[in-house]
Order: structure tokens, then C-alpha cells, then sequence
């Protein structure tokens, strides 16, 4: 039986939405087990799981404006530090939380602690593409700068979580980078994709745009931090701005539009969500001795069960485990 | 009179939408003068305009697939290398082409020269604010490496550009950053926020993060080259392929979906317009001793002749002069 250690605290619709997304998950997966971090009290309002679920108690927690690593060294009580402290003892054996990205970072990278041989944890989400297939992205910005070794490790868990945990036989790894030629980019680039090309370990397909992620030109596109955070707010920016356009050239339309619209209403909300790439739900910190996945602060209570389907699944295909066993071996 | 050199051969609808272009703009425009580079006969079979324009014949041209360095080199007769030369000689006052921008940006470079004082040219277009307002951004990948100083002197170069060209009194100009904080980012953000920061001439507004670029958080926004393409590049493929997911989610819809979509065609059709990101149609080479302006491969005669207008706006107001002059002086 796994055991999954959830925040309960952390995001804009805490705890409900977190407990509702518990009872749910408890409801559906009879395989695992759920521990809740959080006020008791508060926890119980919503709480109707009554197998395999139970309660951390404590009244502190990190609220989303504290600064990351501040909070991590004084806030001890705090709902995620007691769960990151719980997954590093061995008591649970994955954590997420809604709550401050930072922080969580910084909870997933001093307390739980990284693999032995990954110098920079990344973190990975799988972004959507036009054929709905998607594609895993790392690093999005965990690290404000890489170096050639951490992008080949990026290819590497990227490659394993693919195949483990999305069933992609062979994935095909692809470079973020400035054009597709093998020659192109700065020096962090020329020296990862030569990297990249001596491992036969994993699919490596070259260089790829980033006006061609949409597409799915790769299951797995490796970036440095910066580059990764810089295009992952450039599509959310984008999309938002795009549906805000839309909005106002309806607003201001005549009668053929505004009925236009109102026609399209149930096709555009779809979109709409499709394209919620802020909703990096199920965010992995990934090259962690144990699954730590962030979802979206705006969660509701279906993207909470989401996200515990798919921690799930990674304790289930044992993703970590194996990156474990093979980074160490690389090092 | 200002003298500008249009290399008719460049771009997929060359030479007609060139020449087209350019006889409209010698109709609305009395104090310019216009050199065509390229084939006689065949710039001739469009070419209505008569008075204030010649040809400079060429059967030599660039292609799109040309490797740029190399065909600057060898195709000495090319009309893009015959523009590039006049501007050099003083024959012409600015150039514009729709052909290969590698090449174009080779010809900038190693013909027409840098601003003394300018050690990386960049290139820098206005991209669209969802106000309509827009912002000018640069470098978007002149380069694929840039120091601090590099970065503050495209600040300036794009204020200089707000405010001449566009009008814009105090451009805001923010840096791009993974947050806005003024401790973000790697040793190059933070070694060119202290730079920006102490620069009296700009109005530096702080560090500005990619998701807010469409909302106009800046009037210029700086990067380098490597993070500059990429955020273009996904701002392209974002928009694009949020039209292929609407497009796909009318073809499968129902009947309400259908008929919403006939009944909002032309909203759609001018929100496409809008977000042609890939329209980097006006992108001015930023940093050469005089404009240097590549205009989209897929341009027509409309977007030919708005081009030709914003030189003259550029030549107008010598923002080029201008930068010459300052820039040389911070040296």
C-alpha cells in the first residue's frame, strides 16, 4: 500500500479542494493510503473518506507570499514541512501540495533531498499539444542557470517519466534552441546536444523551436531554467492574451458576432481549458529521492484528484526509483 | 531627400509585392526616393510609379535556404549585397528586404557596419499589446550570447526607437526576467539590472516577466538574443496553434458550433491579423550606422509599403543619427 502525503493547507481553495480531491482519489484507487497536513478542524469539515485516510495536525502553514526558503528554515510546523519531513523519514512515499512553488522547491531540495548524482532538480510538466499527445518539458524554472550535464540529466528523467509514466515507447528527446541546425546556439547548447548525441540511452531528434512544441516535434523538450520559465509564461501570456482579444473583438462586434459567440460559447470554454497553461497541474520536482509534485494554486478539487492519479502512478511504475538507480550509476 | 534601397528579389511574393509596395508608397509619400534592386525586366513588368524611383540592375540574388555568411560572401552581385553596399557607399540612406534574414543580418554586420560603440547589433520589432498599444523588444535573436552591456545598450537603442519613432515620451523599459524582484535571475540579469538601474537617461520600470508582456507591462523590454527567440518563437507557435485547436474544435462541433463560427469569420480573420507574431515585419536590424529593416518573407504589397513608411519615420526623426551620436559617446 502507498502512501501519499497531501497539504492540505497550500493553494487559493484550501482545504477544500484538496480534501474533496482526497475523498475522491480514497474513493476510486483502493491502493493507497492518504495522509492530510493540516487543521484538523478545518480538515474535517470536508473530509467524508473514512479507510486509508488520515491527519497530521498543526496550525502552521506557509502562505503564498512568504519568501521560499525563509519560511522552509522557520516555519518547522508548517503543513508542507512536516510532509517533506515525513517523505524524507520513509513515512510517506510522495508529497504534493498547491501551496508556494518556492517554497516547495526549497522543502523538496533541503529536506527530501536529491538523488544522489543530480546536482539540480527540475521541474516538469507535461504541456499540451494540438493533437492533445503533449509533451514533457524540463527544467521550467526551477534553476536560474544550467549547465551542459544538468540538461543531459533533464533528457534523461525526462525520458524515464515519458516512458514509465505517460507509455511512450522510446521518447523522443529534443533541445530547446534558437534554430534546428546541430550548429546553432550558444556554448550550454553546442555542448548538450553533443551530449545528447553520444547517449544511446535515450531518443535524441536534435534541436527543436519553440514554435514547434505545439506541434509535438518531441515527448520531450530539455531547457535550461531560465529559458524553460521564460517560454512556459510566454505561452500562458499568449493564451490568455489571445482569448482577452477574443473577447473584446466579440464585445465590440455587431449582432452577427455577439450571436457568433454565444453559439461558439461551449467550444470556446473548452479551449479554454485545453490552453490553461498556468495549470502546470502535477508539476514534478524531479531528481528528488522521492515524488514531489506541485499542482496548480487555483486547483479545484478534480485537479487535486488528477494529480493523485497520477503521483500514483509514478509510485506505481516506481519512475524515481529506477532514476534513482540509474543517475546513481552515471555519477 | 531621403533615398531608400528596397532589394526587390527577397521574399516569397518578390518581386511583385516589393514593387507593388513601393509604388504605393511613391504615391503618398513626396519626399522619398526609391532604389529596386534586382531584376529590370521583371521588376518592370509591375512597376508603375515613375517619377523618384530607378532600378539598379542585378540577375544575382539570395535565396532562403542560401547558408547567410557564405552567400554574402560569394554572391557579390546580389541585389541584397548591392543594397547593403550603396547604404555603405552613402549612395542610400536605409535598406529593406524581405529575403533571407541570416543574410540580411551578414549584410548589416559585415557591409553596412556598426554604430562605433556598438559591439552586437540587435533586432528589435513592436509586438502586440492586447491595448494595441504594443511594445518594441530586442535583441530577438541577432545573437546567440549577450554580456550585461550588450543588454543596456539595447535598452537605450529601444528607448530611443519609442520615443522617435513610435512617439512614446519616458518608454518604460523593463528587463526580462524569471520574476520580477529585483534579486531574479541569472548573473547576467542581475549584473544588467544594476546597469539599467543607474542609468539616469532611461526610465527603467524593473524586471518584467514573460506573462505579462501582452498585458504592456513596458513600452521596451530587453533580452538577449537566445531568450529573446525563443520567447518570439513560442509567442508564434502559441497563437498559431491555438487557431489550429479553434479551427478543430468548429470542424467537430455540431451545428451551433458551425454557424457561431460563420457568424464571428471576420472578428476571427482580424484577430489572426492581430497576432501574426511570425510578422516581425518591420524588424529593424538595431545598432548599424543606418536602418536596416527586414520585413516578413510572406509580406505583401501592404505590409511592403507600411515598412517603407516606418523607415521614413526612422529617417525622419534620425533615430539612427541619434544613436550614433550617444552611443558614441558612452564608448
Amino acid at each position: 500500500m502507498k502512501k501519499i502525503a497531501v497539504d492540505a493547507m497550500g493553494g487559493d481553495n484550501a482545504p477544500q479542494a484538496l480534501v474533496e480531491g482526497v475523498n475522491q482519489a480514497i474513493r476510486d484507487f483502493d491502493d493507497i493510503e492518504i495522509v492530510l497536513y493540516g487543521d484538523e478542524t478545518k480538515i474535517k469539515d470536508y473530509l467524508t473518506a473514512t479507510e486509508r485516510v488520515s491527519i497530521v495536525h498543526t496550525e502552521e502553514k506557509i502562505d503564498s507570499d512568504d519568501e521560499p526558503a525563509r519560511a522552509i528554515r522557520r516555519k518547522k510546523q508548517a503543513s508542507m514541512v512536516l510532509a517533506a519531513k515525513d517523505v524524507k523519514a520513509g513515512d510517506v512515499d510522495a508529497m504534493l501540495s498547491a501551496g508556494n512553488t518556492g517554497a516547495l522547491l526549497a522543502a523538496g531540495f533541503f529536506i527530501v533531498g536529491r538523488i544522489k548524482g543530480v546536482e539540480r532538480p527540475g521541474l516538469m510538466s507535461t504541456l499540451p499539444t494540438v493533437d492533445g499527445r503533449g509533451y514533457d518539458m524540463l527544467d521550467l524554472g526551477a534553476n536560474a542557470e544550467n549547465t551542459p550535464e544538468h540538461l543531459h540529466q533533464y533528457a534523461l528523467m525526462g525520458s524515464y517519466y515519458a516512458e514509465n509514466v505517460r507509455g511512450i515507447q522510446k521518447p523522443r528527446v529534443g533541445l530547446l534552441n534558437n534554430g534546428t541546425e546541430a550548429s546553432k546556439g550558444d556554448p550550454l547548447r553546442k555542448e548538450t546536444y553533443q551530449l545528447l548525441s553520444e547517449d544511446e540511452s535515450i531518443h535524441f531528434v536534435g534541436n527543436v523551436e519553440a514554435r514547434d512544441l505545439m506541434d509535438g516535434v518531441a515527448d520531450v523538450v530539455v531547457a535550461d531554467g531560465f529559458t524553460g520559465n521564460a517560454v512556459l509564461k510566454t505561452m500562458e501570456g499568449t493564451a490568455f492574451g489571445i482569448l482577452k482579444q477574443l473577447k473584446q473583438a466579440i464585445a465590440t462586434g455587431n449582432w452577427k458576432a455577439k450571436l457568433g459567440a454565444f453559439l461558439l460559447k461551449d467550444r470556446l470554454k473548452s479551449l479554454k481549458q485545453t490552453l490553461d497553461f498556468s495549470d502546470v497541474g502535477g508539476a514534478v520536482l524531479f531528481g528528488l529521492q522521492a515524488p514531489v509534485v506541485k499542482t496548480h494554486g487555483s486547483s479545484d478539487a478534480k485537479a487535486v484528484y488528477s494529480t493523485i492519479r497520477q503521483v500514483r502512478t509514478m509510485l506505481e511504475t516506481d519512475v524515481i526509483g529506477k532514476s534513482v538507480k540509474e543517475l546513481s550509476k552515471k555519477d
